[in-house]
Formats: structure tokens, sequence, C-alpha cells
């Protein structure tokens, strides 16, 4: 996720920019913690643990089940001054459901925590939960609530993978060299939305936002997990994906970490309002990144579902080193919205 | 959980104390956003939602899962002043695996998500989670990181039921009149060693703690979550069950509100170095109220385990209206600690 406030840090365990080092330390720690179940140092055969939007282990009855989990913490994810408790609620949990949109999966039970402060309006932050909860099918079945000086929700989910049970879930290292990399949709229209809100903010503006500023101020508080996209994708042979939470140039860099290949961007589409640098960097548009030897069975699987047919973006190389963008070179990292 | 703060909230969403409408508003929300999976407004046959240590889903095989979470807010739950990162990591999984405990099952893998200030040592806490972890065989297979101005610490977990799949899980609900009510364990040690941390703080001590004082220290700081107490009640007839969490008086409102009975109670076991009033408020024990209609073969259960007995503090009665503790009524609410 992108911080609001540039001196937060916000790390999928998976790993995320400057995070690595905390990141990696602690998976260590909950590898080593874990050493009697791992056969060789590695979890068993068909599961992932830390290392991808999320987890991916055998359930009660030996089946694959998807688990993962998303913080929100309002001043570094969220400005409240910028939307609601409910828009708060709302991407807390479908944040945490697109993880399993990443992984062609889908979402079967959450749990929600929420730490609050007096004011707080819990009913609301609910609101926009149960909202995001039916949009996804995913049931909340549990949770936690206590005091705190700053409001933080935490929603975990488990998931599932529909399909034959031989066909596991699209993970970041499936990429091959010679994959086409497509996306989902335009990116950069979240980022967009929070440029105008706080714009708009700033200027004190009483008039009512253009349809397409409505458009980018709602891709902003309420985006959407591409679920329908990421099984489709898997169902249609895609070899890897990650979702678009933290910027197309950070997560592409995971991606292709992941899978140890090289990457040559064309150009990206960038969302109509919204700027080349916030598709790039933005982030939290929770587009899903695809990397797929069989384009055309790709593409013929989204025309079949009705969905909108996914964006050739470049292609993977096999040269982990050389990471392109129209020619040159990737910019560095994550864009990441400045504090006020 | 206990309070350190009398201003704070704390309420899982089973239900404790004050929270009851806030928790009674969002259930609400969250059971008619689920309406489409509900027959007839409630869980599917098996299944438990809100409402119980942990909720009782159906896996992605169809077998029963469990899945709880629990907060911890530095200065609401923990006091940093009397403990280190590790303990508050520690207790953070073990307390949310102790809803599982409560259940009669097992964990099986959990989520951990961390909001910190700088000057957190990520480092002590998932030493701490780990340690839990190991102790527990929970395996940590993802997470989340992020700033904050406070450190929250949320825990997720999901785990599953041993023994015939036609045994369910031990709910608060299941207890009937003439039920013996035991507890695994004598209460107040974990009230106590706050005192005693806090009485040694305000007098700078520096003479190492008694024997007695240690063990009262730990109780606090390391609880241990009695997962086999509660799967051999579980496997040995026990008809309810509930962790001891808030305080024995506040609990057992919950176990007899769920049930619908009345309760009569003789006394209670203080643990050695605690007070009576520790005993029966202070909470975080983590100790298991269970209740049986058959008290013989619980204890048999407990013996072949080579488990402590369990203890015989009173009975359940059927009038619900009816809450006693040695012939008068019993104290009201949870004890909870005060603010220094």
């Amino acid at each position: 996720m992108v911080g609001t406030n540039s001196g937060s840090t916000s790390a999928h365990f998976p790993g995320s920019g400057d995070e690595f080092d905390a990141i990696d330390r602690l998976r260590a720690r909950f590898e080593r913690a874990a050493g009697a179940r791992m056969a060789g140092g590695r979890p068993p055969r068909g599961e992932t643990w830390i290392g991808d939007d999320a987890a991916v282990v055998r359930g009660p009855g030996g089946e694959l089940e998807l688990l993962s989990t998303d913080l929100v913490v309002a001043g570094v994810h969220v400005d409240l001054g910028l939307g609601g408790f409910d828009d708060l609620g709302y991407k807390a949990l479908m944040v945490t459901v697109s993880d399993l949109a990443a992984m062609g999966g889908r979402p079967d039970h959450g749990l929600v925590s929420i730490a609050s402060p007096p004011g707080t309006d819990l009913d609301l932050v609910a609101d926009g939960m149960a909202m995001a909860a039916v949009e996804t099918g995913c049931v909340v079945v549990g949770g936690d609530l206590s005091g705190s000086p700053v409001l933080v929700v935490s929603v975990a989910v488990s998931g599932s993978l529909s399909g034959s049970p031989h066909l596991g879930p699209l993970l970041r290292s499936g990429a091959k060299p010679g994959d086409q990399l497509l996306v989902t949709g335009a990116l950069g229209g979240s980022a967009a939305g929070l440029r105008l809100l706080r714009q708009r903010k700033d200027e004190g503006a009483t008039t009512p936002p253009s349809a397409e500023e409505s458009s980018l101020i709602r891709a902003h508080r309420r985006p959407r997990a591409r679920l329908d996209e990421g099984e489709v994708a898997r169902l249609s042979g895609a070899r890897a994906a990650i979702d678009i939470s933290d910027g197309l140039v950070a997560d592409i860099r995971h991606l292709a970490r992941a899978s140890g290949v090289g990457i040559d961007l064309a150009e990206v589409p960038v969302a109509p309002g919204a700027i080349r640098e916030e598709a790039l960097g933005g982030g939290e548009d929770y587009e899903l990144l695809l990397a797929t030897g069989d384009t055309v069975r790709l593409q013929d699987g989204f025309a079949r579902a009705g969905l909108r047919p996914p964006i050739v973006i470049g292609h993977c190389t096999d040269d982990p080193a050389r990471l392109l963008l129209g020619g040159g070179p990737l910019p560095p990292g994550g864009w990441r919205h400045q504090v006020r």
C-alpha cells in the first residue's frame, strides 16, 4: 500500500520497497520456528508461506487454502480528512481480498480487528467492510475490538481456488523469459484521485467533481479487487500474477525478482485524468499484472468471461539484471505520496 | 483481555463487558452482509460465526476449521514499561491461540500484522511470536508491517479439530442445568504478576524476585494457551468451554448467557501469591472454564493425558437469572486494572 506519510513504512511480508531487510529477518525467524514442519527447510510441496501476495497452505481437509492479512492505519495509509470511516473500512477489507485475487483465488471467510480512538464511528467502519464483503463474497465470521490512540484496522481472509485440485495458485515466481506481461486495466487512477481530493480540500472546492474526477476519486476510495480477472487468468493458463498495490514499477520488480527474469516494458496505459508518473508509481490501483506464455488463450478467456481485455505492456527476458521501460532503465522504487 | 487503561475498551467480538452494544451492531451488519450464505438467517449447520471464542466454518475441503483474531495495543493491553517487545509478541500470538484451545482445537497457521512506531524492536516482537508459535505448533505463514504512532499487533490463526469429524467444537452455548463447572488451574496469577511488576517498578526494586514472584510475573508476561486441556476436555465429553481472558466473573457470565443457564459457584482456587479479587476478576490467566455432565470421565481423561486435574468450582442451574458465588450474588462485571 502507498503511504500518505513519506516517513511511514508499509510492507506486506512478501516485501515491498525499503522494508526488505525487516521482512527478511522476520521471515527467517518464522521459518526457523516452523522448522519441524518444513521439509529440507522449505514449506511442504504445493505450499507457499511468506513470499507471495497470499500464503498457500493445506487446510484441515488437505485442500489448498489461501491466507492473507493487511493493515490500514489512519494517517499512514488513509487520510480521514479526505474520506470517511466507511471508505477506510471498505478499503481495509478490499485490499486484503485483492491479495487472493492475485493468486487466482476467491475469499471465503474474513476476520476484522479494529483498534480505535474515541470518536471513531465503528458503525461506519463496519458498513464499509460489510459492503466490500458483499461485493467480494467474503463472509466476516469474527474479529476483535480495542481502544487505541490511533485507528488501526487489520483484516485477515481465508480463501480457496476453483477448478481442478491439481491447478495451483498464480504465484509471483512463475514467469518465464519470453512471457508476455499484461495489466487488467489502465493505471494511476487511485493516485490521481488522491491528488484531486487534496486539491479540492486545499481550494475549499464546493462545486461537485466532474464525472471523470468522480471516477478517479472512487478509484482511490473504493478500489476493487480483480477477483474475476485473477480467476480467469489462472484458468486460462497465466503463469504469474501480482496485484498492483505499491505501484507498477515496484510490483513488477517483485515479480521479476521472484521469477528470476528481466523485464522489457513498452509503455503503460494511463487512466484518463491521471499522469504517467501516477500510472507508473502511484499504486493502490489493485489491477493485476499477469505473465503468460499464451496471450491468445488469456485474451480469449477474458473475452468469454465478458471481462475487459487485458493490455499487453511488455515481456519477460532472460537477464534478471535488465529492467527496461521504453528502452531505458525502469525508474527506481515506488513513487510515494508526500506527507502534507 | 484486561486493559491496563481503565478508559480503554477491549472486546472480542463474542462480547465482553461494556462493549456488547458495539459488537451486537457490528455483528448484525456482518450477518446481514452474509445474508445470501445464511440459511434462515443463521450460519450453515455446524458453523458458528461471531459469538464464541473462535469462529467455526467449513474450510475449502468441507472439514470444520477454526478462525480467530486478537489485537494487542501497547499502552492498552500491555505496558511496555513492565515487559519487553518479546513479551508483547509472545502474548499477542498466545492469546489468539487460546481462543482455539477454548474450542478444543489446535492452531495450524498464523498471520501477524504489526503496526509500529520508530524505536520498536521488530526482531524482538517476532522472537516472542516465534517462541509462542513453536510452543503451540502454529506456523506463521504471512503478515503485514506498517508504520504507526502506536504499536498495535494483530494475530489471526486458523486451526482444526482432532478426532472424529462428527465431534464438533466446544462451544460456550453447550452447558446444561446440572452440569459441573471446572477450571483447569488456579486463577489470579496474571493479575498478581502485573501488580508485582508495578510495585517493583514504583519501588525501584533491584533485588531479584522470589521464586513465587517469578512465577506470577511469568504468568502475566508469558501466559500459556491450554491446548492439551481443551482437546482432552473435548474428547472426554465436556459440553462447553471458554478461556478465562476477561476474568472468571466476566467469562462465566458469557458462558451462562450463551448456554441459558444459571450459575452456582462455591469458591474459586486462588493462585499462590494472588488475592481473591485477582482470581475472580483479574483475567488473562487463560485457564479454561469447562462444563460437563460427566465429571468422572473428564477427570479420567485429564489423568490419562498426564494433565493437572481440573478443579470443580460449582455447577449450572436452570434459572438463568441466578448467578451465585458462595451463596451470594456473583460480583458484577470484570475487574479491570486501573490506569496508573
